[in-house]
C-alpha cells in the first residue's frame, strides 16, 4: 500500500516536466578538476510549496570551491535530484534567479518574472533551474541593481563588509581600521560602506604592476591610505607613517581575509585593546600572532562567517540584504573588478563544465550569467 | 635660594641614615648577567607618608627578566634614589615585607613587625629595605600563611590563576578548562582553585623522565586530566580521548603562557566560541592561529595581563587579595615547587649579585629569602 502511494508520487512528479536543465555536480570531495561534472536533469512541476526558477547568474566564491574540496564544515547533502544513478550535491551557494512558476501557497509572494537570490546555502547555485522551497527566496528588486553581478553577489560579500564594519567592534565617525586583500570584493565593499559610515582604512593589497592605478581606484573608491603588502612589511617606515596618518586617531579594528605574515603584521598597527577580525585565510597560512600584542596590548583575534552569523541572526540578516540593496540603489555600493561569464543555457555538458573550470582556475571575480 | 634649600633638603635627608642597605640594580637594558649589580645605599628616617620595611623575600618572576630585558612594556624610572653616581632601577617587583618604622601619616594603618606586600609595579623589589609610600603597601596577614613563600608570591601569580579563571569566560561548575605550563607556579593555582570551584581541567607539561610523579602530583591537587606536551602533539589518540574525558561537557577556556605550537594545539581541543587567554609566550613564539578555528569554530584569541587588570581595577584586586589570602588560610592553596633561596642581609656584594644571578638561571620557582 505504501510502495503503491510513493509510486504514483514520484511518477507523478516526474512525468510533467519542463525540459532539461543542467548542473555542475560531484559525489565526492577533491579538486574540483577531478570531481566536479556537469548533469543534465528533469525539473518537474513544481510542487505547491515549491516556486520554479531560472538562474540568471552564480558567482564563483572560495568557499564554494573550498566545500567542494571537502575542507569547508558547511556542507550540502548527497542526494539523487539531479542524478539517479550516484548520490551527488549540485556546487554553489549564491545565485540570481527568475521567477518562472509558483506553487499555490506562494503565490501572494512571488511572480513570475521577478528576481530572488537564494536566501540559504548548501542549495546548489551552479545550475540552471530549479524547484524550491518559498522558504528559502528571498525577492530582490530588480531596478534597485546597474546589473545582474550586484544582484547576484548581494548576499555574501557585501553583507559580510557590512558585518565587518559594524558587528566586530563599535567604530564611531573617523575611527579607523585596517584591512588586507582589500582589492577583494570584500574590501571594496568594506572600503565603499566604510566611507559611507565616515570611517578611515588603511587598505593592504597585493604588489603589482600597475599597483598604481589600483592605488588610485581604492581611493576613489573611498580608500583613505592604500600600501602594498611590501610597504607593510616595512616596520621602520611604517612605524612613522602611521602616527602620521592616524594623527591621534586609533586604529579599532582589523579586518583580515589573508591570514599568515601579512595579518600578523597588521595587527602592529591596531590600537590597544583593539580586535582583529579573520574571515578568510587566502594565504593557506596560520596568523602567527605575537604574544605581546595579545597581552601587553590587550589585542582580540577574532573570527567571523558570515553564513553562521546569518543562521543565528535570520531575521536582522534580512534587513541587511535589504540595507544593502539599498546601498546600490543609491550608488553607495557598486560592483568593480568583476567579470560576468556568459554560458548559454543549452550548451553541451562539455562546455557547461569547462566554462566553470576555467572560471575557477581564472584570476579576480567571476559570475557566470547564463543566457536563454 | 632655591638651590640653597634643595641642598638642605638633600643633606637633611640623607644625614638621618639608618644603616646600609642592599639592591640588585640596573642601568641600562639588557642581559641579566651583564647589566644587573650589587649596589650599597642608605636609607633615610622614613618621612611623615612612608613607611620603612625590610624585605622578607621576593620572587624572580618571568616578567622580572623581561624588565631587566627591556622587552616589557612596564617600565621603572632610572633614578639616583640607590646610587648617585648613574640613575639606576631597582629590579624585581613582587615582595614581601615585614614593617620597620611607621611615617606619622600611616601610624593607624602599619604597627612595626606587620607583613605586607607590595601593592604596584616597579618599585623593586630585589632589595633588602626602602622607605616606601605607604599607599603603595597592602597589609597582609601573617598567619594566613604556611610560609613567607605563599605570602611573597601572592600579588602575581595566584592573582592570575582567579582572573584567568573568573574574568575571562563565564564557567561554571563542571565546565572544562585546557592550560599549558600547568606545572608553573600559575599552573598549580588555577589547578586548585579550579577544583575549589568544580571546573575541570586538562593539563599539558613538559615532558620529563620523572613524569609520572608530575602527573600524580598535579592530579592530588586537582587536575582531571594530565597529558604531556608531547601525548598533546597526538593528534589520533587525543581526538579520540578528549571527548571521552569530558563526556559532552565543553572545553570553554585555554589558558596559555607557552605560546607556539602547544597552545595552536591545545585550541583544536576548545569547544566552538571557547576563549584562548595567553598571559605569557614562554616558548618565546608567536602563537600560530589555524584560520579554521577563528572563522568555523569562532574561538576567541586573547591575552591577559594582571599588571593591567590590576591598575584598571584596583579595588576588586584589592579584594582579589584577600580571597586568595583566605585560600591560603583555608587551605585551598598551597605552594609546591617553589624554592627559597636564603641570602644573608649583610652579605657582601658580590656574593648578593651572584645569588640572585644563580636563581635567575636556576631550573624552577625561586623566591629570595633575606636573613637577618
Ligand atoms: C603573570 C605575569 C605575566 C607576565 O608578566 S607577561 C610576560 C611573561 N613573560 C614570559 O612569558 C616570558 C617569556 N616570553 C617572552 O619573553 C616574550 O618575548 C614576551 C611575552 C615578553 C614578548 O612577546 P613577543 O615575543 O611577542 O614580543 P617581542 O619580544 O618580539 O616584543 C616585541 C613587541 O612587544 C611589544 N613591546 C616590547 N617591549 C615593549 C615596550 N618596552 N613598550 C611597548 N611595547 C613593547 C611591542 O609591541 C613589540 O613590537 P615591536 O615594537 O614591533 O618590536
Amino acid at each position: 500500500m505504501s510502495f503503491f502511494k510513493t509510486a504514483v508520487r514520484r511518477f507523478s512528479s516526474t512525468s510533467i516536466t519542463r525540459g532539461m536543465a543542467k548542473a555542475i555536480a560531484y559525489s565526492e570531495y577533491g579538486n574540483p578538476k577531478e570531481v566536479l561534472r556537469a548533469v543534465s536533469y528533469n525539473v518537474p512541476k513544481c510542487s505547491k510549496n515549491q516556486v520554479n526558477v531560472r538562474f540568471l547568474a552564480s558567482p564563483i566564491n572560495p568557499s564554494d570551491i573550498n566545500q567542494i574540496q571537502g575542507v569547508y564544515p558547511s556542507k550540502p547533502p548527497f542526494t539523487n535530484d539531479v542524478c539517479s544513478s550516484k548520490p551527488s550535491a549540485v556546487a554553489g551557494n549564491e545565485g540570481l534567479v527568475e521567477v518562472v512558476d509558483v506553487g499555490d501557497q506562494f503565490k501572494g509572494t512571488f511572480s513570475p518574472g521577478q528576481w530572488a537570490i537564494l536566501g540559504s546555502v548548501n542549495l546548489g547555485s551552479w545550475r540552471t533551474e530549479m524547484n524550491i522551497d518559498g522558504r528559502s527566496l528571498v525577492p530582490v528588486d530588480k531596478s534597485a541593481f546597474p546589473s545582474i553581478a550586484e544582484a547576484a553577489t548581494l548576499s555574501v560579500n557585501p553583507c559580510t563588509a557590512y558585518c565587518l564594519l559594524q558587528h566586530v567592534v563599535q567604530l564611531n565617525k573617523g575611527d579607523w581600521f585596517i584591512q588586507d586583500g582589500a582589492n577583494s570584493m570584500v574590501g571594496i565593499a568594506t572600503i565603499q560602506l566604510a566611507k559611507h559610515f565616515g570611517y578611515k582604512s588603511i587598505n593592504v593589497v597585493r604588489n603589482r604592476p600597475d599597483i598604481e592605478k589600483l592605488k588610485e581606484q581604492l581611493k576613489s573608491l573611498g580608500a583613505t591610505i592604500v600600501i602594498t603588502d611590501e610597504e607593510l612589511m616595512d616596520r621602520k617606515t611604517m612605524k612613522q607613517k602611521v602616527p602620521e596618518w592616524i594623527q591621534g586617531g586609533e586604529v579599532k579594528l582589523g579586518i583580515d581575509c589573508v591570514s599568515g605574515r601579512v595579518a600578523a603584521e597588521m595587527a602592529k598597527y591596531m590600537s590597544k585593546g583593539a580586535t582583529m577580525a579573520t574571515f578568510g585565510g587566502m594565504s593557506r597560512q596560520p596568523l602567527p600572532v605575537p604574544v605581546s600584542l595579545l597581552i601587553f596590548k590587550n589585542l582580540k583575534f577574532h573570527g567571523f562567517w558570515v553564513t553562521k552569523w546569518k543562521s543565528e541572526h535570520p531575521e536582522e540578516f534580512l534587513k541587511i540584504i535589504h540595507k544593502v540593496e539599498d546601498f546600490y540603489r543609491n550608488g553607495t555600493l557598486k560592483t568593480v573588478n568583476t567579470e560576468l561569464v556568459s554560458l548559454k543555457e543549452d550548451a553541451d555538458e562539455k562546455t557547461f563544465l569547462d566554462t566553470f573550470l576555467n572560471a575557477i582556475e581564472g584570476h579576480g571575480k567571476k559570475i557566470i550569467k547564463f543566457e536563454h
